[in-house]
């Protein structure tokens, strides 16, 4: 008799992103003439950038037309090493290129043994934790919110939103630089308690960052390889969809250094082989196309193409959370990622806010609960909407203020 | 302390298609100037399909070139609804589109238990085995060959290699139609069996269809759910990159009807559920240009288009089969799937016959023992090459032949 993974019924039974469609859509029925100003998406909405758009349709035309297409995949991982990497020291079959981040992210633990303690921050994106649930890695869900066995790391205005080390050990510890949800990079200096810990306890870091092209104070690598001896404690996740600011170019890299290994039994095995090992069973090659297409970012004109979108969501960013501010909201995020956490007035829950932006302000926002007991208070802002959308829920936001 | 999964030092140390490449490459350095036929492939080499190139060259520039890009994702789908499925009684929610069918067949364990037993085809492609050795759900591997824990179904020329019912209860079996090792279909009794055991035994079938698309006897199905009461057991699989015939479309699907639903305790838990949850948690959503290229293959044009693709391997299969068969091989296979099962001579075993061909012909194959216990005594070829490769590699196999 076939059993089902029970750990299936650990995870709620109405994700949060279901709750918002359904209450978008809602709010949509009962008001089909008003606008709604969409601040929870987290899809760039700018064109793509041109030089990349040509390569793409360059790489298109090669398999369309080309009779006995061979692709020569080594040009992205080569531009990627060249650009990012070899002056970090970090070699090119180190680097394994893969369709997205999110599945890097949530497949990384296949290669680590059920009984490993997890720490996440509090807020993190969920798919942290959830990929962990499904793996049978965490105990029950708790009344309090969270998951039994994981260890959460606490991002609160007190800390500046860092995670702190945590006072009991752990072995896989996600962090992530920018933290889409709050939009805050980690300090060289807190990266290096990080390295520190994790070489002390036996312990390895999975560095999730996918929004490190968004990375703009001077004090926050946008590599965790920046650290001395992190080559032998972390795994780096980068996507590239995200750093060029186009969901459609589904490609991704994690890096895993050959330094990196863990003991088993007498033996110290490394992690890059059991990665290798895990791609060549699971996963396939990346399109060449999407291949081609991402390379050409790292050009002259594609990296100032880039820079200029990129750009322009930060400038949203600092601009919305200066006009927030201004108007007398407490606000965080926004330098280092195109996310504002916007914390709620009058003691009001992250889901009353929410809420309350709705229905009063049609402004579309992401409870902080969503992501974590942390997220209570708060809710998320996205900037990647266009300028008029940013116009009109800085409009609507001078309106609500009234009401709390 | 970080501890590895250990299942990983279960599977081999040096990957089959590691010891291909190797094997090549030596090849290649040694004999610089020889040409080599390529009969290992399984990359279609034809040019793309003209209108799901246009397509694809559509969607990118929809993509490169509108401000505030939006796309519409149901398009793929409704048409595989409408064109497939409709008649069938499958509805569109059913169906989940993916990047692979490779990721798929590898994933979709994860939403059963452990303690699940498998069976698998022998031969059958190394990633049903192999994904589950990782995930913990084999015992060693056997001196024999193989793993401990696992239900083999042998395919040999007995049985007209279409697996046969196993003498022992088996929770997730794996079937391929066609089985792309041994370029075998399956007949429809055959399948009413497999469905009558699982309903029996409260199993499940894992239907791997990634070559549906070049099944040609009409008493093979190409979907599982053309079997009377194939909904309440079985899963289907199918690649969009194999239908078009084009790799670098990667686009596929997974079939799960919400009658598909096994027991927990006192609930009846619907596989559809836990797969949605798996795949809001752990998938991304397939890019647009992807998804437009497939969709066109759902027209007039499309389908008549890629059908003289696929024709044209099938043909050389079937030309190929022909022509050995008249120089006194063995050979099966190849009548609905580019694939066809080769006979070693002489009692020679599969990899010795292997390196005969590559010393003597030039001829690139796969020893079947690669593919499971069960396909010692074989090689396979695959007919994705272009005319000249098949045409080159028939006069080695001729020479080959004066040498057996």
């Amino acid at each position: 008799m076939t059993k089902l993974n029970h750990h299936f019924t650990k995870l709620s039974e109405d994700p949060f992103f279901s709750i918002i469609e359904r209450r978008v859509s809602a709010f949509r029925e009962q008001n089909p003439s008003l606008p709604l100003f969409d601040l929870a998406t987290s899809t760039a909405t700018r064109p793509l950038a041109p030089c990349i758009a040509a390569a793409l349709e360059n790489a298109v035309r090669e398999i369309s037309h080309a009779a006995l297409f061979r692709g020569d995949y080594a040009t992205l991982r080569n531009a990627i090493v060249k650009d990012e990497y070899a002056k970090l020291g970090i070699q090119e079959d180190e680097i394994f290129i893969s369709e997205s981040a999110k599945n890097d992210v949530s497949h990384i633990g296949e290669i680590f043994a059920l009984e490993n303690r997890i720490a996440v921050p509090d807020p993190a994106d969920p798919v942290y934790v959830d990929s962990n649930v499904i793996a049978g890695r965490t105990r029950l869900s708790l009344k309090t919110g969270g998951f039994g066995g994981v260890v959460y790391l606490p991002c609160t205005a007190a800390n500046q939103f860092i995670p702190s080390l945590p006072n009991r050990p752990c072995d896989l510890i996600y962090l992530s630089s920018p933290n889409p949800i709050t939009g805050i990079a980690i300090p060289k200096a807190s990266l290096e308690e990080w390295v520190a810990y994790a070489k002390k306890n036996d312990a390895i870091l999975i560095f999730d960052g996918s929004y490190s092209a968004y990375v703009r104070s001077p004090d926050c690598p946008s590599s965790i390889y920046e650290i001395a001896g992190a080559k032998e404690v972390a795994i780096e996740i980068r996507s590239l969809a995200k750093t060029i600011g186009c969901m459609e170019i589904q490609v991704a890299y994690t890096v895993i250094p050959h330094a990196l290994k863990i003991a088993h039994g007498y033996q110290s095995i490394s992690l890059h082989s059991l990665w290798k090992r895990r791609q060549e069973v699971k996963a396939s090659t990346v399109s060449y196309p999407m291949q081609k297409a991402a390379a050409a970012f790292y050009t002259e004109s594609g990296r100032e193409e880039v820079k200029q979108i990129l750009d322009s969501y930060l400038w949203q960013a600092a601009s919305l959370r200066k006009n927030l501010t201004d108007l007398g909201w407490t606000v965080f995020g926004g330098i280092d990622a195109p996310y504002l956490w916007l914390k709620t007035p009058s003691a009001l829950s992250s889901w009353e806010f929410f809420e309350l932006l709705l229905t009063k302000g049609q402004i579309l926002t992401l409870p902080g609960l969503g992501f974590g007991t942390g997220g209570e208070g708060y809710v998320r802002l996205s900037t990647f909407g266009s300028t008029a959308t940013m116009a009109g829920s800085l409009k609507r936001f001078q309106e609500v203020r009234s009401l709390c």
